[in-house]
């Protein structure tokens, strides 16, 4: 290669300038089966695409259809334009050659340009999905769920959400690879793990159906460029009572507004 | 419900009584594609079934030939006695519906009667797995990889993994359905899981193609009644230089003199 490959980071980078938009639509379909699961994935790509400048479906919502629901998976990337990022949310975690399997089945199968990963394995569960430019993951630091305070948020010295952000950093060196999920309940966390790591992305669940505030943890996340963050939301799009395109534009007017300061 | 269901434990424990064994053949097929590894699996499964205790499909090496791939774990439980625990290694780990679309996909669709769990997100990342009487779920606690020492082997006052099985342990009052992988690399963090958690079936990777040794990990292990413990083995079974069946029987006789003592 002659050219430097751009990272992921520049990439979502572009999309967010692109698109205007950090919001993220989150696909957790709840249909009784695959097809129906496909058909919710449609309409809210139809509804919503303009004002998104990525894509997370969660992996589980389509494994519980067993193979069918795979395969839907399979086609999700030909739905997604180039210019924005699909993020495939699987929290997979594992080491050596069963970490290169997932990153097999994540990256080329299924065509993500990021993951979320647990790295609670250390460093050999995040190294095998490094080695393919331009794609990312987004390493777990601190999630938005209550559970957070028996590890994540758990102080023996320091919580050990900075410690992984910390140890992750350094697995990165040329920078643009790894980001981390943060949830947007902790706008103190966001900003915490924004000191540790000033240019990494930052993924944040948790501001829709689980109550987050917004215009906090956007506020708490923007790198120097006033970007650099991703809001998924799934069911605050897909549930919400004037139904989904316009909850996304006005999420995405809501994000615009705090990076407009 | 009448009677009290079996609990994971007490049907893993029954099935190293009837097969004698406490060996687990691990499936992690590295075959071109799915068909293939279709091939590999059923000719360990003939090959080792007589000398193992349970079966380990690892979901990467599946997930790897996309829909195709997971198809084919869709038939393992068929190919599986009933007498035989089916543990699924996915190591997934979320929290909330989505852990609850994991359950439906692992237990429900694939057929599990165990499954390995991530717990880094806490309590909620475990407890939607807990509701199937008879079911189990082993939480990673100290795994085999140099990368432990980034987190679980880490001391602020003890290490990460000791902490996740004190807590653990707190999450199944009744007994039976937690149980801890513990790397075989280690006999002295297998010991120290073993006296804070004196009743739970650990699972034990690392003794065939990681090196750990195979005596020391089952010495370390054992419960009070001489068992409580499953050695899942891949490709120390699969690329046996004699053939995989010699090779099962051979680490099945090791294991079963450890425990004659």
């Amino acid at each position: 290669m002659v050219a430097v490959a751009e990272s992921f980071s520049d990439r979502l980078d572009r999309a967010i300038i692109s698109t205007g938009s950090m919001l993220c639509l989150g696909l957790d379909p709840d249909a009784a089966d695959a097809a129906g699961a496909e058909r919710q994935c449609h309409d809210l790509l139809d509804a919503t695409l303009d004002d998104v400048c990525a894509v997370k479906p969660n992996l589980a919502f389509f494994e519980q259809h067993g193979s069918a629901g795979y395969a839907v998976l399979e086609r999700i990337r030909d739905a997604v334009p180039g210019d924005r990022m699909l993020i495939l949310d699987g929290k997979r975690g594992d080491i050596g050659n069963t970490a290169t399997a997932y990153a097999r089945a994540l990256f080329d199968v299924l065509g993500a340009d990021a993951i979320t990963v647990n790295a609670l394995m250390g460093r050999d569960s995040v190294a095998p999905f490094l080695d393919r430019p331009g794609r990312g993951v987004f390493v777990l630091a601190r999630t938005s769920n209550p559970g957070v305070a028996d590890f994540l948020d758990h102080p023996e010295a320091a919580p050990l959400y900075t410690r992984i952000v910390d140890i992750a950093g350094g697995w990165d060196p040329g920078g643009g690879a790894i980001g981390y999920v943060v949830g947007a309940t902790s706008p103190q966390a966001i900003a915490e793990v924004r000191r540790r790591a000033p240019r990494a992305p930052l993924l944040l669940p948790g501001v829709g159906a689980q109550g987050g505030s917004l215009e906090a943890a956007v506020a708490a996340a923007l790198d120097l460029h006033g970007r650099g963050a991703v809001l998924p939301v799934s069911r605050g799009i897909s549930a919400a009572p004037g139904g989904p395109a316009a909850a996304a534009r006005s999420l995405r007017d809501r994000i615009a507004a705090v990076r407009a300061g």
